[in-house]
């Protein structure tokens, strides 16, 4: 590593994230099933019963606990029932851990832990095993949840980072930022005259209605944009897959008190986490129907065409902004909103 | 609950752990899969290609970071493991959730990164997925690890806390308390003339040869005795299968610096933690088979016979004490040793 200590930008999921997993994790936990680096690991188990399992994990440190359109108990469901779901599988156990420090109100737990069993039952999920730990006070910011997540992928669904092809088709299942900027103005004490609500929301549903209305062979990659925002996940999948990525500006769906909340804290939405929305990358021959099995869920209302997969600048993010120019997008370097999920 | 704050002794693996998991998670999260509480959860994939998986997560807190026979890496990735064998699964996939204080050095992480890969291997398990949160100084004490598992159960394993019977043998592993005494002497900054190790190790070698040297359909119960020791392990065998557990205090293996230890700080090796140490419930007929397989690994050169199931005194622990006299043995009460693992 270029430093000697680990900064708040290394958990950002942007280049420093990046950078920690190629030259710490990749190097010491080298496997193939860890190599893709998607949302989950794709598990084979051979034999006469053998089938495909995905398998996920992330931990959860949102700060404030509880925020307009959740609370970390329902983020730390949703995430780990997207990243599943973003490899195509149909999420069916989570585990859960948490951390707890030392003097948190028994309240509060109830009412988070309440939250994890409705978002389970709404996305059809059991938390099925789990793990508490204390620490003394000041040894933890009151409460951490680890979320790891078990899913069965069907035969036919080929979905991973490297798989996006030149003329494929780049879809967006609706606004973006709407989570980081929610999180972000309610540190800030900051309001706004209409309220911004975190998209916080499970997307198995609406995967498994991508992939019945076009046919999973048809879906090449699905990716659920959350730390690093679009511009990050677009940038990994350039990554894995070895070609370009082109998005229209005057595309992008913003909600305008999103937008006037980055304007204001001069962030771009662009690098702004999502908790409810996905990324798919299809074959240009289903675009129409893919969008609107999207449109047709109501957590796809708002879903855009918003770019295309290319062959020229293979690995990278172009953006056609609104004026006509054009810029290559990187991934989000340092750490644009601390403990955001 | 009797308290309106979570209180250290909630996270103790004893008593108000117990009502924590019963009255919280038991009450929101009911489902068939949770219920038995067992180390792992069993779940069970249905269809032509059906199997049983066992599933498993706990986080790793343990301070200090490294300790005489372990670090906390080599701690998050045994313990899982073992959690997984304790269901009779051979263990295959693990995931990593990282969540970092800033300022951590980037050379602790990996020595620690590294110290898991090195487990890993030794174990013929794969860290497949993982995710990593860095927090702000202050939010966090260095460095907290959660480690999902995932394993095959193998047809004609039956293991379960429930599944103790009056005449079945109960064996350990090996001596008690060396994880938890290291521990505490480290912090408390003791040393002795024999120097305490903890006994951090993968036991799934141990139980695969256990399984294969008695067959699986008479091994009934596995548990690692970790927090909260042999008698809380005791205790929630004996109350998940409403048998009663007796033990004979002369034939419990302690070694003798941690029995110094012990009595120098006022505590009782049955109540301390063990991490590379199993309890084996298995009939009568194989008791011999059982230790003798045991016996052979390394890893269980000190197993010993230490007691049966009985059908008196049905959901509780005995303890025969070396004077004669037989006492009841409870689950921990209050935390005795926090941030042990």
């Amino acid at each position: 590593m270029t430093t000697d200590l680990i900064l708040l930008a290394h958990g950002s999921g942007g280049k420093l994230s990046h950078d920690l997993v190629q030259r710490l994790f990749v190097r010491h936990f080298s496997n193939p099933a860890l190599l893709p680096l998607d949302d989950s690991a794709v598990l084979e188990i051979a034999g006469p019963a053998g089938m495909r399992l995905a398998f996920t994990t992330d931990s959860y440190v949102v700060s404030p606990l509880f925020f307009p359109g959740g609370d970390i108990g329902k983020l730390a469901v949703c995430g780990t029932v997207n990243d599943l779901s973003m490899s195509g599988a149909r999420p069916l156990w989570l585990s859960a851990g948490f951390i707890i420090e030392e003097g948190l109100p028994f309240a509060d737990l109830e009412q988070i832990v309440a939250s994890m069993a409705d978002t389970a039952r709404q996305a059809g999920v059991q938390v099925v095993t789990g793990d508490t730990k204390v620490v003394d006070r000041g040894s933890a910011d009151r409460l951490f949840i680890n979320t790891a997540g078990v899913g069965v992928i069907a035969p036919g669904v080929q979905i991973g980072g490297q798989r996006a092809r030149p003329g494929d088709a780049v879809l967006v299942s609706g606004t973006l930022g709407d989570h980081g900027m929610t999180i972000l103005t309610q540190r800030e004490g900051l309001t706004f005259d209409s309220p911004l609500q975190s998209d916080c929301a499970p997307l198995n549903g609406l995967v498994a209605s991508l992939l019945a209305a076009v046919g999973p062979g048809h879906v090449h990659v699905l990716r659920d944009p959350t730390r690093g925002g679009l511009a990050t996940t677009l940038n990994e999948i350039a990554s894995a897959s070895q070609a370009g990525i082109e998005i229209d500006e005057t595309s992008l769906p913003v909600r305008e008190a999103v937008r006037a909340a980055c304007e204001l804290l001069g962030l771009d939405p662009l690098y702004v986490a999502n908790e409810g929305k996905l990324v798919a990358i299809v074959e240009q021959s289903v675009v129409s129907q893919a969008l609107a099995a999207l449109q047709r869920d109501p957590l796809g209302a708002e879903a855009a065409l918003i770019g295309h997969v290319s062959d020229r600048h293979p690995g990278r993010l172009v953006l056609h902004t609104a004026l006509g120019a054009r810029r290559v997008v990187d991934m989000l370097a340092g750490e644009q909103l601390p403990r955001i999920c």
